[in-house]
């Protein structure tokens, strides 16, 4: 890099001077305007489908001499369904009801002040993601509908997809009239514009890293920004001595095994002592393809258990494998999920309402859950419409986060010439 | 420092494990418990008097002897009153509203899946203070009234003051039945033990700074864990040409000189053009004991008006200085103060109301203000009986944050055996 050369500093600084200007102006349009923006980039999406596949086939070309593996290409490869599916999720935040200018609370102080407490954008959103091109659409979708800038910085092996795909949601955005600014992409794949990107704070109200463990590491280690990070999911099925047998195996099997690579997939099972299915429900895991590792009563109940290491029980696999171990009831699950959950989400399964709601009262995790699949941790089946992510932090927002999530709110007061005593 | 001494880290993680086992007593705790508690520890405040203010006796001789300033030493000086108002204030925090098990929201997804949002503890707040011994109080017992444990670092020139403080706090929480290490004091006040502290994400959930801009700008370079800071005040005042002359003159002189230290006070006076009585306010200002440094238009107003350079529009002068410029109705103010104000408090003095919701929409400001004076930025003016701080961030809690800051949410998922397809 020589004194001709934009540094990275300078590109981030120039990127978020226009996202600050294309803020104030998205401040001032209405939200029939930005929803009308988003359903024209969701029609730019399909209309440019071909131009979208050929930029993907070039990524696909480049990721296969590079040797990724199969999982990222999986990832990476898009198709006309997957286009289709993004523009249909551009189209389903563009349906959603307006998170801005709702009022939160209100109050008339004695002095006659009115207060209230209303919804504004957060600012500016900086996303930082891999592999997968379609965030560059449902991040920016989700952004904008919360009238923010986003800044977005996807994977280098995706950037042919993620530069069409990005042009597609301009189109949309401008042909409404609204800034092409207000979604950017970063132009360069070099890696220390990500590390500028991390200490912008002077532009950037919010840092969201949507990828793996080492990416979310690197991202909260060198943030100088707020970051909204989503660790591992270790989450826990108790099922209680007073379960239904069936409708435990039912929930325990959806739980581990509908899709075993989602953060909602449960990765240890504990099993009250008293229950006395245990037997049965480690079967039906093993015989559903899973691998169990348990301590020694469950290495009792079935030849093809295999034991349990300490860090099985820290453990977030990700694949067909789970944890089971028995407790002492539900303060036994309390005390080990305390011990040992990301608190992420937990689940309880029982008959009886009182243990359940000693358990949701006492689990500390961002969702708990009673009598259902841990599996429904997500966003849409909380009818948020799309999510941005799935918080582990505990300040600002926590579990899934969509549209307010991307909010803050400002007081207003409202007054008739007050001074202060 | 040699390896029979306990390292800062060692030292924090002893605290944090302490604090971790304290949150889980307090999460079992009922609210009329915490109530209590704070109860009895402001009966403790009152009835240790004596043994506060020898302590803070032997802290002002240190101080003086270290050359303290006479502002800081004002600061550190607690005597009867100020004691009694520390354990009256504590009082109020016990009679606020519980903050914890309130419902956000809740829904019922087409599935049958029941979703609801409480409000639950954040955890373990670590606070960092200099000088008012008082926040020991304070800080302390909103922190508990919302069932997190803390964990305190106040200055070492109080730390006399701050141990005597703590130790009456403390009484009145075992008198309760709650642990002690609830509200923990950090025994030391090597600085290294607050480095220490902002890296210990594994224990601390929030840290709250209180104090002056360097120790805020020390906490947000070094921290690791997020930060509900609290930056400068660097507030405006909008006279429009629509404003009451007199209610102006009144607003005006209050929002500045009430008292000049706080963040809320204005430090930029903003007059519309067209306002005929600008000469007559600029007056009365420097009547009341203001320097007042103006643009060329305004120092034409009156001849002791001084000229304001360049950074006078990005000062925080807290002190009896103001800048006053003239601006072109209310988009010349939202433009100015959308490049020079901290986003903290800006008001506008108008008898229009459509101005006055132009600039309440369009200033992006925590509080914004029409007719009232900026000194009400005040947790307690707010009615939210104190304050932990104010926000000066987007994140999490914005403006004055007080128990509900303190809080974050869990979601309880309660279902009847579903699966998700």
């Amino acid at each position: 890099m020589n004194d001709l050369t934009q540094t990275p500093e300078m590109l981030i600084a120039q990127l978020g001077a226009r996202a600050r200007g294309a803020a104030a102006l998205l401040a001032g349009a209405s939200d029939a305007q930005k929803a009308d923006a988003l359903c024209r980039a969701a029609q730019a999406l399909r209309e440019r489908a071909p131009a979208i596949l050929a930029a993907n086939a070039r990524d696909m070309d480049n990721a296969l001499s590079n040797g990724l593996s199969p999982a990222l290409l999986d990832r990476l490869k898009l198709n006309e369904d997957r286009i289709s599916a993004a523009a249909d999720g551009v189209d389903q935040v563009a349906a959603l009801a307006n998170p801005l200018g709702s009022v939160i609370d209100t109050a008339v102080r004695p002095n006659g002040l009115k207060l209230s407490r209303i919804r504004v954008p957060l600012g500016i959103v900086g996303i930082i993601y891999e592999s997968r091109p379609n965030v560059t659409a449902d991040a920016a979708a989700l952004c904008l509908r919360a009238g923010n800038a986003v800044i977005l910085r996807g994977g280098s092996e995706a950037k042919e997809s993620n530069r069409a795909i990005h042009a597609a949601m301009v189109d949309g955005i401008v042909a409404a009239g609204l800034p092409a600014e207000a979604v950017q992409l970063v132009p360069t794949t070099d890696r220390a514009a990500v590390g500028a990107l991390l200490k912008a704070s002077e532009f950037v109200d919010l840092i969201v890293p949507r990828g793996g463990k080492s990416l979310v590491a690197r991202v909260q280690e060198e943030a100088r920004v707020p970051v909204l990070a989503h660790l591992d999911g270790i989450n826990h099925s108790y099922v209680d001595g007073a379960a239904d047998p069936a409708m435990a195996q039912a929930l325990v099997v959806n739980a581990k095994m509908r899709r075993t690579g989602v953060c909602g997939a449960t990765e240890t099972v504990l099993i009250d002592r008293s229950y006395a299915h245990a037997p049965a429900l480690v079967q039906v895991l093993i015989d559903a393809g899973c691998e169990v590792r348990g301590d020694t009563d469950v290495q009792a109940m079935d030849a093809r258990v295999k034991p349990a290491a300490d860090e099985d029980w820290d453990t977030e696999y990700l694949d067909a494998i789970v944890s089971v171990g028995l407790v002492g009831g539900v303060d036994g699950a309390i005390a080990h999920i305390a011990a040992h959950a990301s608190h992420h989400t937990d689940a309880i399964i029982t008959e009886d309402a009182e243990t359940a709601e000693r358990f949701l009262n006492a689990v500390d995790s961002a969702i708990v859950m009673w009598n259902a699949s841990t599996q429904f941790a997500d966003g849409g089946e909380f009818g948020l419409g799309a999510e941005i992510g799935i918080s582990t932090g505990r300040l600002h927002a926590r579990g899934p986060v969509a549209l307010e999530g991307l909010t803050t709110y400002k007081w207003i007061v409202r007054g008739q010439g007050q001074t202060r005593p």
